[in-house]
């Protein structure tokens, strides 16, 4: 892994006391964990997706229901209450066994069924971030990319029949926006199809349901490939294989039609009669289709996958590290503008470890932070800066006694962007250009701005991704 | 409780597929809990905690060396891979026997000790929103109030022992700023301080310790109650003591000290020779004092709590309802322009169920969003607006065919905020009127707005909580 100085994970796989294949996170990779999380939040809102909290053990008789304890085993751990002996009432004997979750479908389905629903409100799309559990065999474990406790970017779309061309068109138009945002690719889309024998539901289902897959697949414009006959025996999927620079493909985001679950959890909407789904078998209820899909996948392969693609210098958005601010000097006046800058770039004051300071004013989540540390250290100008490349922070501003007079301070556009095609590079400097004109840009390495107006700057990086 | 209109959580204690004590929650409940969490992150950045990822399960063996499993062992699960079978190579034999985490502690203290720690590095304060789990007999169980899987805004400080008043009067202060931004209150505090016998530590540690928490308790100006001897045999705790409606008091926040569990992992931190905690006896390192702390303690008591302060009426900052747009009629042009209304004052578009829209482009975390609905329905316009207030809408707009012209739209600042004393309603009031003047509240029923406008107001309301 190319990152060595920003820690973002520790992994003892030979350690006493912890358990192979499951991280811990350090503050800086937790960081860019959240980041994810909260990106796939605000898309949600756009594609329709709610998110639910679901419990991590559910009853074996649950398990049972779902088919995971026969045919998945191997994989699941077993939970049982240390204290239990007569005490906990009802729950004594069979029920006594939990099963640690390895995916969120029961849970969801179990949602679904909490609830009536009217064909008039669906689709509905749940959305789940919660930690799983699957009992890898240890020598399959590597790195992020396999692991034992993960959490998937995990969605379930409860469809009507003919919704399904649509929900796949969505999909995977989620998940090229993704691969734009995050700046990788190329990947390539693979169709898995019905298999000879041993399905479940009836040729027509199948059929129908293959025929939506190949229209949305169709709409992309890209190429698409097929696995006649690879596809599970409850329904068609469409596999999103990512190539990296290396050029091997990684598996990431699934899009799974499922026709086994809805009927194992006798799972039903309502629907009127002359509707394209209104069965006179089942008069006033269909069972819906169930679309498993994830657009990330393993948030923790793809955290590995983002590591791999910028070799430790994160972009802007994702950074742990956005911007420093060195003082070219220890003055009293020159240190405490250094700290109101930051303060003003961060868009908060941090409470000084001394406890001195007046209790804080709630943020609000409209509110837009940066994370700006500050370097006013004893040290040369040009060992703080050595040392704020190493560390790979965004944006090195320098402040020096000539700055007190104007408020202003100077900025390295190039920062840790080294490269002349750095697209962070290249939007900040579009976005002092528009602001200063070309002229502010003579010298990339000092450009001169307000502090006041670095704050509105960062807003407008962020905005732009990479 | 009082929710009826907004169902926010599931639980089917007698359900033979769900674990009692485990709830699901619905989208709008995760809704507002997730809000609680994000809330927190935002204010983490000004107190200086940082979060961290840590694992669900751990091996015997670390709970043995937290003295969890010797000490809680009724209360905890516990976790056997069912696949293993030798084929898991170095984990058979005792390794193979996990504990399901009932406390964040042990992880945090891994964490600590994965990293080396100066003097002048500390305190390092790591957060954690990890669920956890705890075998409660099932007869404590109640509601929200107390569950076998829940969420703590956990949190852990490494300290020096000279900056226990200072840690602990920033707790207090955050503890007082959430409870002025929830609207909750009167709230106690309690010491509790050394147990006569079987503490560990020395006398000098403990009244070390006690004299900074009773100096942070004075600095609050609040008055605060002794419970003599009822700490932990590891050290001294601040309770706080949330009162209810009815009088009760609620378990709300704690402020645990801890000399145990940094012993019992062996931590350190380098200290230079000199420094008042520097000890001839271990050259070089010292051991930290550990501070456990919640603000809110259990997410899932909190929630509860808030529900029955508001009564179902959520604040507009944590609604998962905040405004809804009705239509005068379904004229296409008034249908149209509600859409794009919906659209600008939630800051997003969501697409269509056809399938038929463009991809979004990606929204960023520093763009604001706001959840707002469109009832176009052919119902009168009094019917939507009975459906609109008992669904607790923040916000009810109604845009008729008179708005087309002028792009405007009226707003019912009263709408859920119904008593004229609400907080809510008295700051939408006043930042209409710095906008428009006194006169646009004339009727505060129907305050004409232009549909531009608002956007930038409900970033406003925001940023005022309740």
């Amino acid at each position: 892994m190319a990152i060595c100085t920003i820690a973002i994970v520790v992994i003892h796989g030979n350690s006493p006391l912890l358990v192979p294949g499951s991280p811990l996170f350090l503050p800086n990779g937790t960081h860019v964990l959240n980041k994810l999380v909260s990106f796939l939040r605000t898309q949600y809102l756009q594609y329709g997706f709610r998110e639910v909290l679901t419990p991590t053990i559910y009853k074996k008789s649950l398990w049972e229901i779902s088919g995971h304890w026969q045919n998945y085993k191997d994989d699941m751990y077993e939970v049982t209450g240390r204290g239990a002996s007569g005490e906990a009432g009802g729950e004594v004997g069979e029920d006594e066994s939990y099963g640690l979750k390895p995916m969120n479908c029961p849970g969801h389905c179990l949602l679904f069924k909490s609830q009536n629903h009217s064909y008039r409100d669906m689709p509905v799309r749940y959305a789940d971030f919660s930690p799983l559990h699957r009992n890898e065999v240890s020598g399959s474990l590597t790195g992020l990319t396999r692991v034992r406790r993960f959490h998937q970017d995990d969605g379930h779309i409860f469809s009507r029949p003919q919704q399904i061309k649509s929900e796949i068109t969505s999909a995977l138009g989620f998940v090229d926006m993704a691969m734009k945002t995050f700046g990788l690719g190329p990947y390539r889309l693979v169709l898995s199809t019905r298999p000879e024998k041993d399905y479940i539901g009836t040729l027509e289902m199948w059929d129908n349901a293959e025929t939506q897959l190949r229209e949305a697949l169709d709409s992309t414009g890209r190429e698409w490939a097929l696995n006649e006959g690879d596809g599970a025996f409850y329904g068609p999927k469409i596999d999103i294989q990512l190539q990296d620079k290396a050029g091997k493909y990684h598996q990431l985001s699934t899009i799974q039609l499922d026709m086994n679950l809805p009927q194992r959890f006798e799972l039903e909407y309502q629907v009127a009669e002359g509707e394209p789904d209104y069965n006179p078998a089942t008069p006033g209820v269909a069972t819906p289709v169930m679309i498993h899909r994830a657009i990330f996948g393993s948030l923790e392969r793809f955290l590995a996958l983002l590591i791999e693609q910028h070799g430790g210098h994160w972009p802007f958005w994702l950074s742990p590290r956005q911007a420093i601010i060195l003082t070219v000097n220890q003055d009293d006046a020159v240190v405490r503008q250094a700290q109101e800058a930051a303060a003003k770039f961060a868009g908060f004051r941090a409470l000084l470890n001394d406890g001195t300071a007046e209790s804080p004013r709630p943020l609000s989540s409209v509110d837009s932070t940066f994370l700006v540390d500050v370097d006013t250290s004893a040290q040369t100008l040009s060992k703080k800066i050595q040392r704020a490349k190493q560390m790979k922070y965004n944006l090195i501003f320098i402040l020096g006694s000539r700055d007190l007079a104007d408020g202003g301070i100077t900025v390295d556009v190039t920062g840790q962007m080294q490269s002349k095609t750095d697209k962070d590079a290249q939007i900040l400097q579009a976005l002092i250009k528009a602001r200063l004109g070309d002229d502010a840009l003579q010298n990339p390495r000092a450009v001169k701005l307000s502090v006041d107006e670095v704050h509105p700057l960062l807003i407008e990086l962020e905005k732009n991704f990479v």
